[in-house]
Order: C-alpha cells, then structure tokens, then sequence
C-alpha cells in the first residue's frame, strides 16, 4: 500500500520511519506547507511536494497521514482531506472529539472514504484499554497515570516565562499512587496525588532565579495544582540529558467481580517509550493498513480504534494469527 | 439478552456471578450432564435442565456459554451447539485452536449462527495484546509471563504422586527476567530463567516426605525444567492459605523504532486476578454481548477476539464511548 504524509515535523518523520519498518508499505510523497526545496526528509527518491499538489495525487496514494496539530491544523485538514483520500489522524483534543467525528465521518462517506481519526496512544491505545476493561469489569474504577515524558505543552509554559532561555517539563507518575492503585483499595486520588512535575530550566543571563521558580510553580492550570519542582541547568546540560522526547504512562482498571463481589482484579496497561511521536506514528501506521482493509471490506465513513476488529492492523491472515498469536 | 450456560463448574458459576453484574443480560437456563436435582444454582428462578434439553430452548436463548474442558469437552459441544445457537467457549489448547476454529466455523456458518473461540485470558485478552504488540511495534520480541498463580495442570499432577494426600502448584514469574525485559535488553530467557515453580503438598501420614520432593523436581515436562520448590504443610494450612483460584500474567512487547532503530518502546499488559475463573467468565460474558450485536450487523461464522471490534463488547453507543472513554 502507498502512503503519504502531510507536515513533516516529529509525527511525519516518525510516519516515514515506521513505513520503512513495514514490508507491505510505501512512501509515495510527503506534503508541506513550508517551501519543499527547504524540506529534507530521510527516504532516498521520494517526492516532497506543496501541500496544495496533494489532491492532484489522491490517485497513487492509498491512505494518507495528516500529522497537523490538534489546535487548529486538523480541524480543518482532516474533514477537507477526506473528500479525496482515505485518511488517518491523531486529534487528540479529548473534549472536541465528537465534532470532529461528526465533521469527518460526513466528508468521508460522502464521498466514498474512509477515515480513522485520534489515533495513537492518548487517545489510542489507552482509549483501547479503558474500553476493555470498562467492558470486562463493568463494576470498578478507571485510573490513568501519564509519563514519565516530557509535556509539550508545559515546556512551552514554562518558556514563556520571563528570563526563561529554555527549559523542559517531565510529568512524573507517583509510585506510591500506583502502588495504592494496585493493590485494588480504589483509592480517590487528587491531581497532587497522582502526578509531579519536574522542571529543568536554562536562565537567561542574571535573571532572578527565585522569581522564575515561583512564576512556575504558581502558574493556574499547568502547575499550580502539583507538587512541582525546578532546576537549574546550562544549556548545554539541557541539550545533553533532556533532548529527548520520552513519554508513556499506565491505564489500570481495577474491579471487582463474585456474587458477593469478593474477588479483586487488576488489569494494567503500560507503556514506556523512548520516543513519543515515533510510538504514535507506529501506531497510526497500523492503522493505516487496517482502514485500507476495511475500505477493500466495504467499509466507509469515520472510525476511532474502537470500531477496529484487531485482525485488521496486521499484515498476517487470520489463519496465521491463530496459529502464532492467539 | 438471554444467555445460557452449559456446564455448573467453576466457570459456569462465574458466568452466572457476571451476569448479574451486566444490566442488559440475563440467565435464561443452567443445562448439566449430572443429575439437575444435584446441582444448586445461585441465581433464584432460573431452571436447572438436563444437557439434552437445550436445543429445545434454542428460541428463548441469544447466546449459549459452553463451560466445558477443552481436552474433550469443548471440541465435540462447541461445534454441535453450533448448529442451534449463537455460542461462546473458552477452548485454551492453543495448538488445536485451527481446527476447532475449521469445525465450528462451518457449523455456524451453515445454520445462520455465530461463535466465538477461545474466549478468556490467554488465550484471550493476552493474544490481543500480542497481536497489538506486533501490529504496532514489528521489530521487536514478544515475552508472555505466568503467574503468581495457580496452576490446575500442575497441581493435579502433585496430587498422582504417591504418599500426596492434597498440593497445589504456585506458577510464579522470576522478577529479575520482567526487569530485564522492561530495560529493553530482549534477552533470550530459558524456561527455567523466566518461571519458578512453588509446591503446597499435604503428605499422608507415614509418607516419605525426601521422596515426594524428589519425585515432584524430577517429574517430565511438569517440574524438571524448572527450579521448584516443595513445601509440606498441613491440610488445615492448605485450605486456609491456598483455597483460592489466583492467576495473572504479564504479555510485554519490547520493539524498536527510529531510522536506525535507535529507539526502545516497551508495552507491557498485566493482570493480577483472585479469581482465575471469575476473570475468564467475565471477558466470556462482554464477548457474548459482542457477537450478539455483531450477529445483528449479519455477521455469521466463527471469530476469535482478533475479529472483534472493540466497541462491540461495550453497552454504549458509539456516541458514548467517544465522549466517555477515547
């Protein structure tokens, strides 16, 4: 199957690494808004092309991968995109999902498409597991714990504030929550109790250092509500330790099951990765292949993981999947 | 809908136990193979029925639960029942799981049914995340731990050994082998680096105690694998400490990514269960609801949980578990 990418930042290059690492898939062209003489991507002899030649091309690619931001690119992108191609996104603006759905699904199955939208693995594959186990276990508590990995947004949050050179933000999952949460006592946990937040910040040259840590640490919204701490580091120690994009975190279903409801069950979801958009774009990849199966199945109009048989992300047959994996 | 079980052991009780907790089910029928006047049910007004009764209920039940063994039991029932309804197993003999699926698909297909094959654990909610794990990361290694838990098998064989009054076999998964896969070193592990096994045996009186020991450690394909450890107690200690049914496991995929690889993603899928039936009974219930709406959608045949959207074992629309759980 041939695939094209739209936006080429960390997502759309981590698109074009998890195609090389599938035998059954092809980059046919990425798309840019930035001028495509200045866009260098990573696989010899495929095109970059403006964003506006995309459409021209809708015939000689199978699925393609929007990899805008949420804010305002895929609002817009993925309902326009879907008149003309089958499409894979990763909204993931939790609270503006239905709309969007709502907005996509009319586009794609007007015109014959299909779509998959808010994918990835929050929304994604953690939305898979909160489904799995609300189903399993209908009488229990839901619990999501994010990182350690570094929020993008409150990085940006934390660089916005005055004599900030730069700086990186890792949420930090408490172990002893977790541990609260495994033991199936269904605690009631508060923002401050289920996650830290740990600063690494460069000052500008002769900039007040307890004034940053108490700008940071009061700020509404991103940090007020946790315990948060800040350190001080050289730009080159920012450059050297926190380069990095590292994220994951846990989903844990905790219920309860018996006729008098005595026995307790733990279902947990982990992830630990070293790359987020790498990992995301690995799983919208998959994605990829499985709405391609499912068009060639018949199938049109917007879906979420949740409308995905599993048997459809794998390049394998259902005979070979029984006989290796089930 | 109506579901009936067939067959009151200890997975038929946890059917009727996760009934309860489901609002859009209910018990229509227990059918046994011993004496219906023998068997106790806990669900009042339900009727207990001779096996060979329930084709004659076929119309009054949507989906029919077959809680038979897998060794010889569910290869005959699943197929035949077939015929006459929709039904759910739990057939766990993973090197015969093709031709089960063969016999069963035809037989459902040819009546206008649906079944769906091995439901439960592992196989279960482990093969789907295998199957994830492989979509999503496909240079990587697959590692599925056991345990801490109990092992029917295992125990039944300490119980053959001469001078054993009563045991019960513990499976219990070596910590350092589950870090070693969470650093993401892919090490090559032995059976005997990545499961102990932990032995509760009532001795009758007289026995020789330095033999039983032997025995058990040396026994074929159960024990000489493995590092074991036997362990005499008292009958009293045996139902006190070791009546329950605990089981879990863990499914880890540890994969690449990156142009050169250079990046490590670990997926790890843990469950710790005090009640190995129970767990089961309740993934078997949520499919049961699954493959009655999928029937619904006109899909006929046999499935496994690979070929089961998601969204189909929730009672919530599509609406809903967009706005609720992605």
């Amino acid at each position: 199957m041939k695939l094209g990418i739209v936006g080429y930042g960390n997502l759309g290059k981590g698109i074009e690494c998890a195609i090389r690492q599938n035998d059954d898939m092809e980059l046919a062209a990425v798309f840019t808004r930035r001028d495509p003489e200045t866009v260098s991507i990573l696989t010899e002899g495929v095109p970059v092309y403006p964003a506006e030649k995309a459409v021209e091309m809708k015939d000689q690619i199978d699925v393609l991968i929007l990899c805008g931001g949420s804010a305002t690119d895929l609002p817009e992108q993925t309902k326009e995109y879907a008149k003309y191609f089958n499409v894979v996104d990763s909204f993931d603006t939790h609270a503006r999902i239905p709309e969007h759905f709502a907005n996509v699904d009319a586009a794609a199955k007007e015109n014959g498409n299909i779509a998959l939208i808010s994918a990835g693995w929050d929304p994604g594959m953690f939305s898979l597991n909160r489904l799995y186990g609300n189903a399993i276990l209908p009488e229990g508590k839901d619990y999501t714990f994010w990182g350690k990995g570094v929020s993008q947004g409150h990085s940006d949050a934390i660089r916005r504030v005055e004599g900030v050179a730069d700086g990186k933000q890792y949420t930090v999952p408490v172990e002893s929550a977790l541990e609260a949460v495994r033991s199936g006592s269904n605690p009631d946990l508060s923002t401050r109790e289920k996650h830290t937040r740990e600063c690494f910040v460069v000052a500008e040259e002769g900039a007040d250092k307890d004034k940053i840590t108490e700008t940071i640490k009061n700020m509404p919204n991103y940090f007020s509500d946790y315990d948060t701490t800040v350190n001080f580091i050289t730009e080159e120690e920012l450059q050297k330790n926190h380069s990095g994009i590292p994220h994951g975190g846990f989903v844990i279903r905790s219920g309860k099951t018996g006729w008098e409801k005595e026995n307790t069950h733990i279902v947990e979801y982990r992830l630990k990765l070293d790359s987020n958009p790498e990992f995301t774009a690995s799983v919208i990849v998959a994605y990829a292949r499985a709405i391609f199966a499912m068009k060639q199945d018949g199938m049109t109009g917007c879906k979420t993981v949740f409308d995905v048989a599993p048997a459809y992300l794998s390049p394998l047959s259902g005979e070979e999947l029984r006989a290796t994996l089930l």
